[in-house]
């Protein structure tokens, strides 16, 4: 029986990481469950997969549901509440599926507990890359990619020699306006950018698909997860998003991985890696798809992409504040407080007055964070 | 160092072969070539590659060639000439790149000495896989194959547990007349035949490609080489011949192995597995590529694929039947004796008559080839 906790387990990856639990009943159990605000499906999972010890966002939110809760659950709150879930259980695998750097402080602690990390928050590795490769190869750990992109890398990688890899390729459907030009970026609203033509994700995944900002992320990601240089990892141009990214060898054969877009596929990927189990998800069928198309990316049409790639180069808390910037910006975005296209502008003028500090230690991390994020709401 | 015998070396495969070896001077070296009747080009290659021992189809051309070559070099011919070649010398790889099912005797005499076996002669394993992978299994020899298709399912299974996999697809171009009607086959020509739309090959194997026989031949292959049901293999139409073939495994993961369409790769591959090598093959560009297709197969339209799963599906000596039957049938269409959808009515008619034996042993195989391959130059 593997005991799973799951940060973030009302979201999108949450929801869908305890429907693959819920797939396997005798293989699984939750230990853990945190989440933000959503108590009302928070009591319904605590329900129904019956977890030890669970966290809210706020003590507030606590008090609310303490009296509807089965006896014997330890409940906890606020950031100390996911740190508990993440790491103070018996769980073997943490699911982190917080959105935004808010991952970073629990997601440590669990592999200090030396817990497996199914990794969804990608800021994470963004954020603190070298500290949590670090920490993880200390400590033993695996980080198990749960993105589309990264855990088709991983895939293809399955068997192969990390010196044989020339490089890897992350598709990018292009996002909500994928054929929209630069000029009609300029109106379009919350509703139009949070119609991703493939998935079905939260809205802050989505926006940063729509500013091609996801993609510069899994590029990070990417960096730190597979131990490449930037100058091997792609991106390219895949609208049907059926080629969730592929590995290129030295001898020139190219590896990739396949499939419907159904993010259950790498969950369950990452909680039974190395074996792969039954799932229901919907077969691939390449001649119903019929034509999978391809192009180069364009770095003027998405700048931010390319500021992502510079602010990876760049290391140290450059990434930080591309990232604190960007999570700032698409919140600001989400409220119309700003315009679409404002977001990249924000995260352009946060990296050209960033002051880069080289080899960060955690603090310098969170003190980075949170003077960008203090910036970007105010410009 | 790394020892290679090359049965077929004059060939499309057996040219390349040595071009890779070429590519190593520091990590292989020939130990034996066999040839048929091409002379001129063989006697280039023992200048360059100074093997130990070579063979020709006859021994006219042996007495032919013996004046021009160099002191020491021990000279055989004809079918017992390709078994010394195979088994006699101190190769560790054998590449079996003669054409048709000539090549059985010589391969199993190469893995019955213990020689690992580069796989390019796919008639050995549909004339007689049961035997050949016995044996194989209990020489603990490998079969590494080189047929793009099955190097690429190989390849594809890199780190899987083979139960794991719920199926393979082959991919087909289609070949030189993918795009006609059943009645415009009526009246090609040979020349039209041997005009294969994406790889440069063989005369045989180009007219296998357009009739579909080459992928009936494959799938049989693959049942034998992956061990997998004739209900695990499928087979669709992708006219670009980009994606070489992919498994399937039970979670709906696909893994697919892509690249520009040069035979040096998958070669290479069976010499240098388990490592990867640095190739001058072109590089894949999808982006350059733009779009690739896929369409169901049409059993309708090639009707000869479907006869070969049958005849593997049937088991015995049917796929036997089969292949000599197609093999006369090409040679004389080759020769402008029958016409091109007369290839596909001779393998029916013979596998109508065929009266089947199950586990055949060697002699039994080599008397339905012999029997078949006489009906089949008469009808």
């Amino acid at each position: 029986m593997k005991k799973i906790s799951v940060l973030g387990s009302t979201g999108s990856i949450g929801t869908q990481t305890l429907d693959v639990v819920a797939m396997h009943p005798d293989a699984f159990e939750v230990d853990g469950l945190a989440a933000g605000s959503n108590v009302g499906l928070l009591l319904e999972q605590i329900k129904r997969f019956k977890p030890r010890r669970v966290s809210v966002a706020t003590p507030q939110l606590a008090d609310e549901i303490r009296s509807s809760l089965p006896a014997g659950i330890e409940l906890f709150s606020g950031n100390e509440g996911l740190v508990e879930v993440a790491a103070g259980g018996d769980a073997n695998t943490v699911v982190t599926a917080v959105v935004g750097s808010i991952g970073l402080q629990s997601t440590m602690a669990a592999i200090e507990a030396g817990k497996h990390i199914g990794l969804a928050n990608k800021e994470t590795l963004v954020t603190a890359g070298h500290l949590v490769t670090e920490l993880a190869a200390r400590k033993g750990v695996s980080l198990l990619p749960i993105d589309s992109e990264h855990s088709a890398i991983f895939q293809c990688l399955n068997g192969e020699n990390r010196e044989d890899v020339a490089g890897i390729t992350l598709t990018a459907s292009g996002g909500s306006f994928r054929d929209y030009s630069r000029e009609q970026l300029k109106n379009v609203t919350v509703e139009e950018a949070l119609r991703h033509p493939n998935w079905a994700m939260g809205s802050k995944i989505t926006i940063d698909s729509a500013t091609m900002v996801n993609k510069g992320l899994e590029v990070i990601e990417a960096h730190w997860l597979f131990g490449l240089s930037y100058d091997q990892i792609h991106v390219i141009l895949h609208p049907e998003s059926i080629i969730h990214s592929y590995v290129e060898f030295r001898d020139s054969s190219i590896i990739a991985q396949l499939g419907s877009p159904d993010m259950r596929v790498p969950i369950q990927y990452a909680l039974t890696y190395p074996e792969r189990w039954n799932s229901p998800a919907q077969r691939l069928s390449l001649a119903a798809v019929g034509s999978l198309t391809f192009r180069e990316m364009d770095f003027e049409r998405f700048p931010a992409l390319r500021l992502a790639i510079e602010s990876g180069r760049a290391g140290g808390t450059a990434t930080t504040a591309f990232n604190a910037a960007n999570e700032i910006a698409v919140s600001r975005f989400l409220r119309s407080e700003i315009s679409f296209l404002r977001i990249e502008e924000i995260i352009a003028e946060i990296l050209d007055r960033h002051i880069n500090e080289s080899s960060p230690n955690l603090e310098q991390i969170q003190h980075c964070d949170r003077t960008v994020r203090a910036l970007s709401a105010k410009i």
